[in-house]
């Protein structure tokens, strides 16, 4: 049988004149995409046409809320009260799903965006929160985490699909969390280097943490950026490593 | 067989800690409320609350889709290109819709908001923007319209299901227009006036128009207006008064 | 000589349709307001509406600048950036001040608004990079403060002068901290007691705290509250009674 | 005596993590910004670094008002009122001007942006209310104006100063009137011709329009743009060419 890996990226992030990633191209390179919805990043007419590419090229369709924060991109703590945090959530879902109705594709999963999924990776009640908000309206929508964050364990706690989705370019810790981008070696740079570590993910079922051990992993997606040129290059190099292999790159099943 | 007449109100246009309107008592009153989605007024929290309430008291939910500008509250004109029109109103439809989806009721109609409205009227494009739009995504969804206005006229070409929209206590030309705000008169404020319009309206299917002619209409909503106490006792008359001669206030039936 | 006493109060917090304050009212019972400059609430109307009434109550015009939470009313804590904090309060500072200068009035002192004055309590670094975006524009601007919170500490460090609040109706702790909302008490509801405070502050310099412990204080400007008719009551109590004893109300000055 | 011409150009467009333009590197081929003011576009950072890079090179800087539309960038029509447009630019300015104070350097104009400005060719209302925000509160702060435009006429029967500005690669009608988009040759593309066409003006006070007249014009200003690097190399030619014949590029005077 063959194995098979999601690659997940964030996408549609433009907003009105302003753009943002290489959309376009990567799309094609990549399984399943993170859509902004309008708050953090995003606009109605990207989230249309994103939606519609997505369509074209076979790739699965997720919902990428974020602090209403344009200003700062979603990538600033921002202490929300429950009821406001689960509409917040809610709305956004809504506002890409209708654009998925348009086009005839199943909206396939919700991945909470920058600094909404960061503070869920140690608040529990963030991430109960978020967590509570796709129950209440997708009670079968399949949420994207980190391993071992909050919202991995409420998810699994409440019964929400979740999907373990793995950073390609970050070093991990045992424990799953990320090594600090203030520490030398938190941003693995060499393509190459990227796309063997997720090969031996996918074959293998291991990660090599930061400190050199070996721990177990089922990842199910593997999140790469699309940002500049040479994040575009990390994508293509992974994307020939595992094929390489004989896996597949194609959208997560639940 | 009893005759009934839909009664319709903007509500749910509270932002924040910002109120607008009587709507926990204006709701109690009406059979359709048309919600806010967060452009020109309106947040996921306040649609919340709407759609509950809207659920509690049997009221039909519509969507009410604005322009982007809240410091305007959706009452100035923007010239919109098509696809940006278009997707701001489906937007806002899936916006809404997922709150109907939560709370378990149907979305009954779409009906734009303040000036996206009033261009409707006359400039055909606009109108064929819009309608588009709602066929688009919901062909089936009715729009709420002026009698002989642009947007009732392509609504009734493009096959979208439409509802027959009058404003109580407004005065008509005999083309439909409303007569402009600048002619004493225009705005008609005696509430037994009012309300006794509206029962000949739906009793004997005729309106008086401001020269005193008598026209023929098929009014199938009637809005009211409930952001003041005056305003809320103009729509207790109003459905006293019906309710006095035999008529049914309930939502509207496509 | 007379002793004076200035009454702030928050104001201009309106934004387009929606209403908040009885601004028109609480500004001829103050002396000094803090003017929403568009971000947490305030739109360009509102602030040239209240600049022109601050000049003709002879009332001093402060800048009230707020997170750029126009949603969560500035009341929700956001982690900005030391470059983005001082550049947003920079731009806000300079938005009111203009329209001082079509007044011909002074711009008289600035005040954080809401979450970016309570982080401001405990956070230097916040604390310091408020103070810095006022020294950065305007050295010689006042800055209200709460007594010996960082934001008091770090103006006084750094030779900014400061204005010592006073909450009307708040219990505080021996260390000038509010008593926490949470606990009964910690809101003083009886005007005519709220009143007795202020004129013990005013003319003894002395504060009792919550524990019944008195304390030296010389608090400049007493912060009061005008949203609501309660709040209305509470202000003509407390001027009633400090003009009763021979206070004048009037702008601090430095 | 050395013949002297201004260069201007929009800048400070950038958004949060938004970039457009090519600021850094064009700033240092012209003579004055028009910098945006956080309405269509731009923010309190881009502002500040704007200023900062202005007094760097030299260069002059105004105030760039428009639309509060980010997401049409402010190239839509709005219909705003006369206060709401007045108060609309003059807190533009005043947020501009702050960072001007904070970098020592002085406000040199106004110009406003996209609609706002195009708006205000033929609508007299509009230029009316426009020229009015800027005598309400800086009386001697030149604006930039097409010739013929309502915005020309308007400022200069009140006593506003302004400067005539011309569009480097727009081909003109007789009447000072931008030869549409739509028409073939309205846009001239080639480098070298757009250069002989300013110099011409430079130093003979000549513009062949789009039919071959010849007209006179005292223009003040060329207005380039600087957001493609194909934009760029047209900056780099003109001023070359201008140079070349001996004229220098330098700042308005009024």
């Amino acid at each position: 049988m063959t194995k098979t890996i999601d690659l997940n990226c964030d996408m549609g992030e433009s907003f009105g004149v302003y753009k943002l990633g290489l959309d376009d191209e990567v799309i094609q390179l990549i399984s399943s995409v993170n859509v902004a919805c309008g708050f953090h990043g995003g606009d109605p007419n990207i989230m249309d046409h994103t939606v519609a590419m997505a369509k074209k090229y076979g790739v699965g369709v997720g919902a990428h809320p974020g602090f209403q924060d344009l200003a700062g991109f979603g990538r600033r703590n921002i202490d929300m009260e429950r009821e406001d945090l689960m509409n917040l959530i809610i709305y956004q879902i809504g506002a890409l799903d209708i654009f998925c109705q348009k086009h005839g594709v199943p909206l396939t999963h919700v991945k909470p965006h920058g600094n909404m999924n960061n503070m869920a990776d140690s608040d529990e009640e963030m991430a109960t929160n978020i967590v509570d908000a796709v129950l209440a309206v997708r009670p079968d929508l399949p949420i994207m985490v980190k391993p071992n964050s909050q919202l991995h364990l409420v998810a699994k706690a409440k019964g929400l699909p979740f999907i373990l989705e793995l950073f390609a370019d970050r070093s991990y810790n045992s424990d799953f969390s990320l090594v600090s981008r203030r520490i030398e070696g938190a941003v693995i740079t060499n393509p190459n280097k990227v796309a063997q570590r997720m090969v031996k993910m996918v074959t293998e079922g291991k990660l090599t943490t930061f400190n050199g051990e070996e721990i177990e992993i089922e990842g199910q997606s593997i999140c790469v950026h699309g940002d500049t040129p040479t994040a575009l290059q990390m994508i293509k190099t992974i994307r020939m490593e595992l094929e390489h292999v004989g896996i597949q790159i194609a959208p997560f099943s639940v």
